[in-house]
Formats: C-alpha cells, sequence, structure tokens
C-alpha cells in the first residue's frame, strides 16, 4: 500500500456498490478502468483466508464491458480475438487474449456471446473501447461500440452456490463454468455467470442498472448472513497461489500471449484470421526467448511488490519478478517473474532483488 | 478524498518522482494512465495560495506521450486531431482535441511536432495508444506506435522564470506559450516547453530518461530554495478559477468537442479531414443542445464533488455539475456542469443537488 488516499473525482468513477463496500470494512482501493476496485478488507491474509472457507461479495464493476452490436459484431469480435469466435454461441463466456499486431498483449477478457449481433468484452485494464473503435472506424464495420450501465458483482468461495441458491433458486447452481443465464429477481431478469477471478469456485452478476446496485448487494447480504459471507475483493494471495495473471501487472503489450503461457487459448491452427496471427505463428515456429514462470522466493516474508524486481542468474539479468506476496498457507514467498527461457529452467536458482536486498528463488 | 489507501502495483505504476514527491508532503493520490498522480500535498486551499504566490515542482509523468514515428506519422496524426496539424512545425506544441466519428472527445492532448516523421500526444486520461494503433492497423499505415519513457515534471507558479533559468540558463525564459527547445543539462538534452495545467505560468521538462528522475528533481528543488518552492500538483481550486476542463471530469464521450466549448481548437473550415469533422459541421449547422458552463454555487463553502450532481430549473431536469470546488479567493463556491442550451442562459438561476441538498446557482 502507498498509505496516501485515493483523491475522488468523477473521473475515477464510484460503483453501484461504493457505499455499501466502504461501510464494509474496505481498507484499501486500487483504480481500474478509471474506478475504483477494493483491494483489501482486514488484510490480505484475513481475506484469503476467509476466501477460501466461507464466501465473499465482490464489487467487480471495474469488469467494464465493451459492447459490440450490429451487423459486424462478430466480425470484429473475432478479428480482435486470438481465441477462435467464429462458432461462439449465446450464452457462453470465452476467456481470450487481445493482442496488436506483433503479438503483444492489450488485454485479457471474457467474450460473452450475448446474442448472434451482439457481443461483450469483459476486460481488463486498459481501454479496449479504443481499440476496437478505432479498427471498426476505419474498416467501416457496421457496429456500434459502447460500454453499458453493466456492473459486475461477484459471489466468491466455496459457499457461494448457497448462497446463489437462496437468492436466485437452486437452478442457478446448474450453471456450468463460464455459462450464463438469466434469473429473476425482483421482476428483473438479471445476467448471472459461472466465473469470477479466484480459484474458490462462484458467480459473477451483470448487474445491468446502477440504480438497483444497493438493493441488489442488500439481498445478496442478508442470505450470506447464514453463510458467514463477508465483503471482498480479488486477492492477491489467492491469486498468485492459483497461478492467475493479472494484466498491467504480469503482462503488458511488451508481451505476446505465447509469452504469457495463453498459447491454449490462442486459436493459432483454425482457418480465421485474427489481429497477431502471424506474429504469434512466427514466434511458435522460433521459439520462445521469454516466458512467464512461477516462482518461490527464499526467506522471511516479503510485503507485496510494487514495481519490478530483477532477476539474474551469476550477475547476468535474466528478467523480473511481475507479481510477488507470502502465502501464509503455502508458508511461501510466491512470485510471478517474466524470465529468460534459455536461463529459467524448471528448478532454476536465480537472484532476485526486492527492495534493494538479494534473494534466492526457484523457478518452477 | 475517499479517505482509503490507494494499493500499489506495477499496474499502478509509480514515477521517477515518486520516491521525492512521497518524501514532500503528499497528502493524496489519483490513478491517471495508469500511473499515480499527486493531487494534494499541505491542502487543496494552502497548494492554491502558495501556487499562485510562488513556484512548484510538479510531478506530472502520468501525461503520457503517444509517440507516431515514420513517413505516415503525420498522416495519422491529422486524422486523429480536431485540430488542423497539416502545417505544425517542429518544435512547437498545439492544443487538440481528439474525437470519434460522432464528435464525441476521446482525449484532448497537446500535440508536439518532435520532427517532420515523429510526433507525440501528451494526453489527458484515456489510452490514445489504442485508438492510434487500431486505426493505424486498419488503414495499414506506416507508422509504429510507442510509449516512449519520457515523464513530464512541470515548474508552475510566477517564479518559474527564475527557477528556470537559474539551472538551464536565462535563454530557457525566451520560449513562447506552447513553444520547446532542447536545453543541456548534466550533459543531457532536455526538451523543455512553456507550458503546464495551471494559469499561473511555468515549464514541463519532458524527461526522456527516467534514470535521470531523481537528480533533475533535485538540481531543480536545489535551485528552488531561493524562491520557497514547493512539491505541488495540478490543483482543483486553480483549475476551476481558470476555467481549465479536465478529461473525465468535465468531458467525455458523451460530449461533443463543441458541447466542451472546443470550437477554437477544431479546424473545421480548413480543407483537411479528420475523424468527427464531420459530425462537428452537422452539429454547428443544427445548433447545439448542450454545452459546458461555468457556475456560482450558493451557500457555504462545499468539498469537492466526487460524482455528478444533478440540475435543474422548476423541477426539470437541466444537466449536471462535473467539477465543483469552493476558492478561497474568490470566496465562492465554483462549478463546471454540462447544461441543455435552453435551458442555461448566463445569469440564469439553476438548483444544484449536492450531497442530497439543493442549493441554488447562477450560470455564468
Amino acid at each position: 500500500m502507498s498509505g496516501f488516499p485515493v483523491f475522488a473525482s468523477r473521473r475515477v468513477r464510484s460503483t453501484p456498490f461504493s457505499a455499501r463496500i466502504e461501510a464494509s470494512g474496505l481498507s484499501a482501493y486500487t483504480v481500474y478502468n478509471h474506478m475504483l476496485l477494493p483491494t483489501s478488507f482486514a488484510s490480505l491474509e484475513e481475506d484469503c483466508a476467509h476466501l477460501k472457507r466461507a464466501v465473499q461479495l465482490w464489487d467487480v464493476s471495474v469488469e467494464r464491458q465493451v459492447q459490440l452490436k450490429g451487423p459486424d459484431a462478430r466480425k470484429l469480435a473475432v478479428l480482435m480475438s486470438a481465441r477462435d469466435l467464429t462458432k461462439a454461441v449465446p450464452g457462453k463466456g470465452y476467456y481470450t487474449p487481445i493482442c496488436q499486431a506483433d503479438g503483444g498483449m492489450l488485454n485479457d477478457p471474457i467474450a460473452l456471446c450475448i446474442a448472434e449481433d451482439l457481443f461483450w468484452f469483459s476486460i481488463a485494464d486498459s481501454d479496449m473501447l479504443l481499440w476496437a473503435a478505432g479498427l471498426a472506424h476505419a474498416y467501416q464495420l457496421d457496429v456500434e461500440i459502447t460500454e453499458p450501465d453493466v456492473s459486475p458483482l461477484a459471489i466468491q468461495g466455496p459457499l457461494a452456490n448457497q448462497v446463489m441458491s437462496d437468492v436466485f433458486g437452486p437452478a442457478v447452481t446448474a450453471l456450468k463454468f463460464f455459462a450464463f443465464d438469466y434469473f429473476d429477481w425482483r421482476g428483473h431478469k438479471l445476467m448471472i455467470a459461472r466465473s469470477g477471478w479466484s480459484k474458490q469456485g462462484g458467480f459473477e452478476i451483470y448487474l445491468h442498472d446502477s440504480t438497483l446496485g444497493l438493493n441488489l448487494w442488500d439481498d445478496i447480504w442478508e442470505a450470506g448472513r447464514a453463510y458467514d459471507m463477508r465483503a471482498g475483493c480479488p486477492n492477491l494471495i489467492e491469486r498468485l497461489e492459483g497461478g492467475l495473471l493479472s494484466y498491467g501487472n504480469d503482462m503488458t503489450r511488451e508481451d505476446t500471449a505465447l509469452e504469457c503461457g495463453l498459447e491454449k487459448f490462442c486459436s493459432l491452427d483454425s482457418g480465421h484470421e485474427f489481429i497477431g496471427k502471424h506474429a504469434l505463428l512466427a514466434q511458435r515456429e522460433a521459439g520462445l526467448t521469454k516466458h512467464i514462470a512461477s516462482l518461490h522466493i527464499d526467506g522471511a516474508k516479503i510485503a507485496p511488490i510494487t514495481k519490478i524486481a530483477r532477476c539474474s542468474i551469476a550477475g547476468q539479468q535474466c528478467g523480473f519478478v511481475t507479481s510477488a506476496v507470502y502465502s501464509p498457507d503455502f508458508d511461501l514467498n510466491l512470485g510471478l517473474a517474466m524470465l529468460s527461457i534459455e536461463q529459467a529452467e524448471n528448478g532454476q536458482r536465480i537472484n532476485v532483488e526486492i527492495e534493494g536486498q538479494i534473494r534466492k528463488a526457484t523457478v518452477l
């Protein structure tokens, strides 16, 4: 934590749930897609332990939707996505890298096929709307690109099924991973997916009307009382334990989808074209020179790193740590690092410079 | 202020000057272009008074540069800019709206012509790089688009000339507004412009190498001792006193350049084409239905507003306040509002709802 408060303004948007979040023990914010995102409540460690044993309500309104609507919506979605969306079907979400021409990562959204002519990209932290709009403008595509009033609210944790069943009926628990459907609530149809940015399981509700935010929060909160529900948020410890990458932290425009370990989400052998395909094919052919890897970092408990930390072997720089934190459950300092492939094999011991101190680390 | 600290991570970038800023009385941050931006030190009011009487050193690294380089750099810069850049000359900066096809504002950078085939957009808070890259990709332009390692550092206030003259020699004070040139410093050539986001006058140094940040800060700081220099930042009170608009606060994609009062920066009658031109011409012909206006809001001192505040006349909604704060020097609550033109004439009295309380306000 920087320790310095966030100065609020219209530009740094609050969410339909901010009033509840701020009254539920929030201890720190970050900003993501020009909007406030909670990052901790009691503490990273307490939040993590609770997430793994109970259930949490997460304000993830920052997962903004870039909506493509119109006759060319699918054409544009397909062009932008490394994953083949030519046969994407309504009711399903598809995690996909979005690359620039050289294969560098621009975002890694969930693409949601809402209807044949309507797609949402539920985005990570970069203005995908502008990329989509620039392409659509120049290609003269017949597609309207907007950011609709949609604010995801996540229910995450092992007891998520129980809470959701109590609020929306047992049918909601039949949803398969990354599938979504519509469920009645107070006379509204809510779009609900089995998804979320943890490995603990759960749901995301794509609330389509900000003015309903506090009612929705309160109804779920009430049902959650029986399950020790707390307000929570994507947790740094839990995501590193689970190996979840964060755009802007572990991957940037400087890193290709292959270097980020996302080849399984890149449809390089399908017949369709997408931006970045040629570069990724060439890179697959030539072989990678760097890639993202997990690390165990020796020594005493570290604080979450806030900038890249240099890695070296025998004085030779071999990459840098992009995220790292101490995991109490593993009793280890966990990290993700972008490392030279040649130097950083599995089991390799490397040096990591954190806050001016050199530590040993093992590449996994 | 939200009162909640910012959680730091690689994604929310610190700057080459962060260490000095945080040791110089910083009291709040915001996030702008995925990077930390100081927003207050002693207090908004003290900072403002000091800025008007002395000189401040501002970390405005968040003014990221979108670099267009190559044979088609000018072609793309011209296409993106509402202001005619066809004859832009090296050494000059040009404030320009950037619009989407319907005229809606995407950003309002300073376009800097560095060389015939090299332009920088010194941007407000949206990922202009993605807009530029989408257009360049689809139009197959021969231009490389990057974010170079450039971190602006501003010297603002009535004593800015003295400080700059002491550090860089008296020639720097000959710079005309929005002109830039190169000045020697410790064996480096620094690009320096007379510009900055205040009405108090001053300079911006486009530092081209992050590793020099602390040395540069320290040298200017040392020279500033004779002039009561403090660390500062763009100040909400001073910008509202001066009528400076902030992208994301007072203008968004929902507002055209004309509605934002920027017609004088739109070259609608030049022969060249740019994105949004047709929509802006049509709107000029048809007349505006809303526009940005200044307000004086009655009653006791208000805290800075953090969300839009609805405006009405006789119960009819007529727009909303986008920014507002109390000015001690004017002894008035100042605001900017996007208002229906028909209802909101000069001198008109309207109602403004701030924090659940209705106040009277006068449209200027």
